[in-house]
């Protein structure tokens, strides 16, 4: 049974006046109409960068290509701890342009010469009321990919800048997959690497690198990292959005400078496929400052290493003193030995000074980088290194306690200097969030490793270095957004899962260095200690890897100083290696990413410097891949001797026929076809050498 | 043509002694063994936690339920900004056992008296070495979840905690769907929900709510946050699991205190499914102190109210003086007749007071909380509003300038207290990160909303209104974590996206309330401001909901104050919502959630409280549905008039007919099946009157 319940009358209501809505200041359903304040393209007109101004005063950028939108509308401002945010309530202040179509020359690298042809477009924006800021943004548009900073200039207001975050967006406009790795966690930046949706991505470090649905490759980074706190990528609201997330200090703000001054350049390259993103990769050196050190060719040497270091990692040796000391006298005597005979230039030694003999793991005060241990005669090595035509490259471990490090870095780069040690490898072993800092004041903090304090460190390190005519190779550094083009003797660093890990439990899986090739290494180069050719981890552990692909390791992951990282008794049983890994050089006039899928396979071609000869590398996945590459990148008219280090029969990763690898040669030409075939965890290195020219030995 | 390359010779190497592999102490090779240091279990016996150690003294907790994991492995310790983290290097220092087994009553809420019965498990923890901290772990396992917090003795070597962030972790055990909103954005945590793979949430707020694979809900939350800084959940590097990511401050450290502390407890609330999850939800309480306020019930009003509000929300009236200023004294008496004629008790004024001329979005310093405007004469309101049997309710919207109503406070509820008025609504409309603080010495802040700064000055705010006895409804306000049983003046906050939303252009999807349900209402009482009977919002627009919906929004989302929040106009104009919006009471003696699927539909029932009669509101997404529910919370053997308010022929959230509804009676005994069909869009909303007992009229 149902029925309609009546209704009492109402009171009648008194008449009250009701205005039509209107935009009152206070009246928040007002909806902001957004109006474009300046437009931006590409020198091939491709790429258009568009500024815009909501109707409450915020200002947005958002990038297409060929009229799709790659980013739309994406928020720019800043918080800041002592201060209300830039954000709301800006007017234009003013718009400039430039262009620039230059090409420079690198001291070693991937690429001998990079053009910079870009377009500018620089907006500012200043408060409409209250405080009155202004701040720039300055857009450097490529064919290839878009940077973009803030600058902060001095003024009444804005003295002083203490910047709590950013406001800063990039907002995909449409969905897609993103390879990434995770930002603020424990371990110094050495995590797998995930392939999740864009809006599946947890907060995230850069390189975040990204396939859209339309195909389309976008890699997020940045650029010229100086004087301010690493930016992490934090999920915006918006489906497919991100927010620059700025690393934090044991200080108030992420960032604290006087005003005057500009950002790291946010970078967005932008390529048809992956390949294509290794290339547009260059974009972030061309944002770098040009090199500051003049000419470093007789100091900085790029080159292969071995050392005293894998018997460490797989734990038969110890860095601290005692019966399994690593850094004596004898052994290193030995990897001298070795390196002299197979024409590798350096000898790694760790755990060569005073200070190992505590738990150093994240706290490093007891560390003397001038002091060897009493079984390490440092000058009857470098005697012995030198009459070998070697050097020893030096390694300094602070354990995280960087002040105490920056306390002895002239005595550490002159020990250096005086002891003919080229290269220094530095190491932050402390887990995230744990660098120990001293004020003078004799205060004590913790700073994260890609905070402001650390990205200065980094930067004192190495241009202290650069005074003794010493390279840094940092481990456990902060990412590498292109400072190598400023300061060249920074030469490569860590910040990712390296081989180490292959002697671990949690191995990298067989698609890592597909990851790597198109996130950590589009930043620049990385001491990944490739050429472990016993395929052979700790507690005898067997490495997820083919033989090969340890070859092919050394021509996909660029680094100008290239560990040659297995022990010489490892070499002895697998001798087949010698001969490429003698001829692998680490410097290059060209390179040509010829294919790939992020995280699926990567075929690099990159020439040697000075030289006619190529190699190539190529490296797959945990599948069994097989494909034709043109060898386009050949000299015309002119045939090539390829020497061919191929997984053999029956290769796989997961067997022990891991091991199996076919070294062949072919005749080969300009225009060939090659088919290259990876076994399951494969890979394959080529040696092209002009025939007529005698290939070299080593 | 190929040919076998054959090796050169290699030098015969030096024989050296290689060392088995040990467990030295720099050997990084070594796999830590877990071991378990501490169990405990439920009352029932049916969920475990397990405490234990790693091999490098790394403490982790793991929580099972029927002998099948929940959360696995997950870290437990903390990061300093001047001091070594404790993490590694731990030893077990001790274990205490307790268990309770206790009733209390709540003042009001939505059972009258809640059981807390669970076990008690401490775990200390030393370092073994170098500073030797302990810190102490103390779960509460409840038959239906688990809390757990830190505490931080002081000692030695750990006087003041500077905490940069916490190690804790979430690491759940399977894969699963999580309904979260983000953490750190810029509009004050008012997000649509997220439905995501677990391992797809970016940085979440806390309640986050996940269905696991196996179909185990869960809710990760916090309870008792006083004195610290809100808990957000973080991505980790393993998969599914959460880092708990401490909001920041202006400060240097997220949290700083004095050592001799503990935490807030970490919440896990386990269920069979998602209505089970809302009874659980009652482990929050539990854990929060009892009440320090004695007997309120002179002076804390459950009620309803209505107010010069939406008028403002659709842009028809302004908070600022001018021609359409709303909260005018003829407004007002307007309202008071309103709420009058349907014994609603409270009315509610925003923009009463001198402040509100300017731009006072996040700028609040022109606010005056003791000032009325000269269009508002408040003791001829107050006078007027008693001689009709109704109160004001206050706003103190703050524009988030924190320091400036906290040099108020008192002056504020002392006028609160003059004018007869109970409840003040307060407002914090500025940004994320950009409340407003200043110090004694001057210095200006920014923090955020969520931040140990900002939690303890919501903290303020509620304990001095309570010496005034003046309740507060909290918006822009921190989560709720309890404390309402601690400070049961702390009546209600808004801190998610209400009705408000309707009016403007991103509006609440239709299973937003669906949603809310099972995430933020685990945390306690939202204002929603429900009943918009117009369902219109500004510029004429309108609101994907039916009329039917807004009826049951009042039994589905609980708060003790609730408003009827559309205009006196609008109900004249659906006269047929009345009669319920009249019944439906704010106060409960007991609740049951009868069914729901987070973000799909909701069916709760509650009995009033001090009364027979029960309400039953149920809420749907976009999908129209049916279902059967047993009326077997009923009383036995009894018959009731059920008035029910469903939705009409052809209801429909995106169609006019979204005001279809059909109001019927029926008479049902406990034991009955009663068939709901929501619309698309809809909802139903029951009233259970016992035969014999005459219905109230109001």
């Amino acid at each position: 049974m149902t029925r309609r319940i009546t209704m009492p009358a109402l009171l009648t209501l008194a008449a009250i006046t009701i205005a039509a809505p209107a935009a009152a200041q206070d009246d928040l359903a007002n909806r902001p109409k957004t109006q474009v304040v300046a437009k931006g393209t590409s020198p091939d007109g491709r790429i258009t960068v568009t500024v815009a101004l909501d109707g409450e005063g915020r200002a947005s950028y958002a990038v297409a290509r060929d009229g799709r939108a790659i980013l739309t509308d994406s928020r720019l401002g800043f918080l800041f701890t002592d201060a209300p945010k830039i954000d709301r309530g800006l007017a234009l202040a003013g718009t400039a342009r430039d262009r620039a179509d230059t090409t420079w020359r690198q001291p070693w690298g991937e690429w001998e010469t990079i053009r910079d042809r870009h377009n500018e477009l620089t907006v500012r924006f200043r408060e409409a009321a209250r405080l009155k800021r202004e701040i720039g943004v300055t857009f450097r548009i490529f064919d290839d990919g878009v940077g973009f900073r803030y600058t902060l200039p001095a003024q009444a207001n804005l003295k002083q800048a203490n910047i709590a975050g950013e406001l800063t967006e990039f907002a995909f406009a449409e969905p897609g997959t993103a390879w990434w790795k995770p930002a603020y966690l424990w371990n110094r930046e050495e995590y797998r690497y995930r392939k999740t949706p864009l809006d599946g991505v947890g907060t995230a470090q850069t390189v975040m690198t990204v396939k859209l649905a339309s195909g389309t490759h976008v890699a997020i980074h940045e650029a010229a990292l100086v004087d301010y706190a690493a930016m992490n990528l934090r999920r915006s609201d918006r489906p497919n959005a991100f927010i620059a997330d700025l690393t934090p200090g044991s200080a108030a703000a992420s960032v604290s400078r006087a005003a005057g001054f500009s950002t790291p350049w946010r970078t967005i390259a932008i390529a048809d496929d992956a390949a294509g993103l290794y290339a547009a990769s260059r974009i972030g050196l061309n944002l770098n400052e040009p090199n500051k050190l003049g000419d470093t060719s007789s100091w900085i040497r790029p080159g292969k290493f071995v050392g005293v270091w894998w018997n460490m990692i797989t734990g038969k040796w110890t860095w601290s003193r005692g019966p399994r000391h690593g850094a004596t006298t004898a052994n290193v005597k030995h990897y001298i030995d070795f390196a002299a005979a197979n024409g590798i230039p350096g000898v790694l030694v760790e755990g060569w000074n005073v200070g190992w003999d505590g738990d150093w793991f994240g706290n490093g005060k007891d560390m003397q980088f001038d002091q060897p241990t009493e079984d390490f005669d440092a000058a009857e090595l470098q005697r012995y290194a030198k009459s070998k035509g070697v050097y020893l490259i030096g390694h300094n471990e602070t354990g995280g306690s960087a002040s105490h490090y920056d306390a002895q870095l002239d005595r550490a780069f002159k020990y250096a200097q005086d002891h003919g040690i080229p290269v220094v490898k530095t190491g932050y072993v402390t887990d995230a969030g744990q660098i120990e800092r001293t004020d003078a004041d004799g205060s004590q903090h913790r700073e994260w490793h890609e905070g402001q304090w650390m990205v200065n460190h980094y930067a004192r390190v190495v241009e202290t270095a650069a005074k003794y005519h010493v390279s840094i190779d940092s481990h456990e550094p902060v990412k590498d957004t292109g400072l190598r083009r400023t300061w060249p003797n920074w030469v490569a660093r860590e910040g990712g899962r390296g081989m180490e890990y292959m002697s671990w439990q949690d191995k990298n899986p067989p698609e890592h260095e597909a990851n790597l090739v198109f996130t950590q290494l589009l930043g620049g180069p990385m001491d990944f200690t490739p050429g472990i050719v016993s395929l052979k981890g700790s507690d005898d552990s067997d490495i997820p890897s083919t033989l090969a692909k340890q070859l092919a390791n050394y021509v996909v992951i660029y680094s100008p100083v290239v560990m040659v990282a297995d022990t010489p008794e490892a070499y002895a049983q697998y001798p087949a290696t010698l001969p490429f890994l003698r001829a692998v050089p680490t410097d290059w006039s060209d390179t040509r990413v010829l294919n790939g899928e992020v995280g699926d396979y990567a075929t690099v071609a990159r020439r040697k410097k000075g030289s006619d000869e190529w190699f190539l590398g190529s490296v797959g996945d945990e599948e069994a891949r097989s494909f034709t590459v043109a060898l386009d990148f050949l000299d015309p008219g002119r045939a090539y001797t390829a020497e061919i280090y191929r997984d053999g029969p029956g290769a796989d990763y997961r067997t022990a026929a891991r091991h199996a690898m076919t070294v062949e040669t072919k005749t080969v030409r300009r225009g060939d076809q090659l088919t290259i075939a990876l076994a399951p965890g494969g890979g394959q290195a080529i040696r092209f050498v002009p025939v007529g020219k005698a290939a070299r030995k080593r």
